[in-house]
């Protein structure tokens, strides 16, 4: 089998890698279906993530066929087609409890795949804690959908919409329309928020945005996006404001964009640190929000993907397979100029 | 009548000033009868607050006897003794049904007692929208506890405990030991945790916070604060840190000390922005949160105080006639070397 091995030089390599065998009792080995790569797949080519290192397997999304499952596993058996989650979780520690699957203190708990372990853009994946990691995807649902249920819809739902408290008749800005933040956007409408307001600098995202539901898009390099927010939100600004980039300059327009007792919730993964201006804010009744997702809401949106609520394969922008993974991830680094949200690569 | 009127030269002067009348059907004219100085306060002397203007009289805490009440006043009338709310607010505006009197929209709404009306260090006072910032004290109510009511209990309750979601069996850091850190120890109380850690560099407040319910004290400038909060939360770190000073190192040291899933809920009056370290926290699953108190709580408040749940006339130290006030902002302006927490002035 070949997977795409993170080689420290900032590429990958697809090349023969050692299949996967199950090593703990809780583990299942999927064969690789359908997967993709993340925005966080190239920060770890550029060396962001310390925690990657040589020879590390990537992705941490993707759909499959469990081939084999370890003797404790009982919500998953052979033949099953499942999505894998981007965070593996016991189910059983203190943060578990808490809700929070994605601190599990757990051998092999936590966003491992990918990470700490080889991950999903391979043929075959060992998933740990495969009771937590893994759901059963209905008959009906689509596999490219699917895909999306690893990571960025749990991810703009749950760290943006539900941290940001989007509720009916919100004044909601994402600023950022790459594929997390378009997500955020398709999910908070679940809440019949009053408008949702689209920020970013590439067109092509910003028409995506519209598609998908935007009540209005701002490019803020050709209008002054403070002003026309605080046009749109009756001179209050934004009740919620999703920060899915991670520089500052990005969080610095949250700030700037957000209305007395409302949220800032940040998705955006972040290398430095931010002013965060408590000079004027300290008296404004807001809530800042940070994390990783808990993928907890996975199964519950994989109810609104059945449905027809939402129809996440709308992302998809380009198809390869997966043995064109190299080229994919060429393609993925200059996202803007290829106009690429999300890839899907098929075995 | 005389009132302590603001100089603009760093200071206040206790002088004649003309006796308040109703301006307004909703307005109030309170007798005072006792009256406090706050940390706010010495902010303004200090020229840290530019909405107040040379001339204006201080003061947004206090309680009286009410002498006249405007036409359209109805909860309150003539004879009533009173707490008055730092907060005015006309209960009717967007901003007051959300819940947010504190940014209330109507003339004379939000924090305008002592900033941009005259207050309550005074021998009367004019309380706009006097049915939602006075409350009848009820027979029994201790005087001096009631002053209390007036800023500091609401707002280490709302602002601190409310917002840093103190839960049953929570570990609870309050950074600050003056009044309002003291008022978010007692009230935090309310919701059993396990345990309430309160760092100040000043021991006499320490001691203070150790009668008044802290189960452990930490002076920084004696102790690894962050050594000691990891060992006595089992390496976790705070579920809830609640910040009651207001400077950049203060903020810091909340950022080292919260756990994943935790909450910062800041109190303190920031004069400039701080570091926020989204480099380490974009992943934590944190809450920030700031803001003014609302005073939503008084009433609740109120009844704690009179069912002797909390005892708050405990943070008083010292106490002047209300003419001396001079001689008291001398003393709380050396707070620390005076060992001052709460000052009463009676008229």
């Amino acid at each position: 089998m070949k997977g795409a091995v993170y080689d420290a030089k900032g590429g990958i390599e697809w090349k023969e890698v050692p299949k996967p065998k199950i090593e703990d009792p809780t583990d299942a080995i999927v064969r690789i279906t359908k997967t993709t790569v993340c925005g966080t797949d190239l920060h770890i080519l550029r060396g962001d993530v310390p925690s990657v290192t040589e020879g590390r397997v990537l992705g941490h999304e993707g759909v499959g066929v469990v081939e084999e499952v370890g003797s404790s596993v009982t919500r998953i058996k052979p033949g099953d087609r499942v999505v894998i989650s981007a965070i593996s979780s016991c189910g059983s520690c203190y943060q578990c409890k808490k809700g929070l699957g994605c601190h599990c203190e757990a051998k092999d708990g936590g966003w491992v795949l990918g990470n700490l372990l080889n991950g999903t853009q391979a043929h075959y994946t060992r998933v740990p804690h495969a009771d937590n990691g893994l759901h059963v995807i209905p008959d009906g649902v689509d596999e490219e959908a699917a895909v999306m249920l690893s990571d960025i819809l749990p991810t703009g739902f749950e760290v943006g919409v539900l941290a940001g408290n989007v509720q009916p008749g919100s004044n909601v800005v994402i600023v950022g329309a790459g594929p997390v933040g378009l997500a955020a956007l398709v999910t908070a409408q679940f809440y019949s928020p009053a408008s949702i307001i689209v920020i970013d600098t590439d067109d092509p995202r910003l028409e995506a945005a519209e598609r998908l539901g935007a009540t209005r898009t701002i490019n803020p390099s050709k209008e002054d996006y403070a002003a026309v927010v605080k046009e749109l939100t009756d001179g209050y600004g934004a009740d919620t404001v999703i920060e899915c980039v991670g520089i500052p300059e990005t969080f610095d327009m949250c700030q700037k964009l957000v209305a007395k007792g409302g949220n800032i919730a940040n998705i955006g993964v972040h290398g430095t640190a931010v002013d965060l201006h408590l000079q004027d804010l300290w008296n404004a009744n807001i809530v800042i929000s940070t994390g990783y997702v808990t993928t907890n809401s996975t199964q519950m949106l994989m109810k609104t993907v059945a449905s027809g609520k939402i129809r996440p394969e709308e992302f998809v922008t380009h198809h390869f397979a997966l043995d064109d993974i190299e080229e994919a991830y060429r393609v993925f680094g200059a996202a803007a100029k290829n106009k690429a949200l999300k890839l899907i690569l098929s075995a």
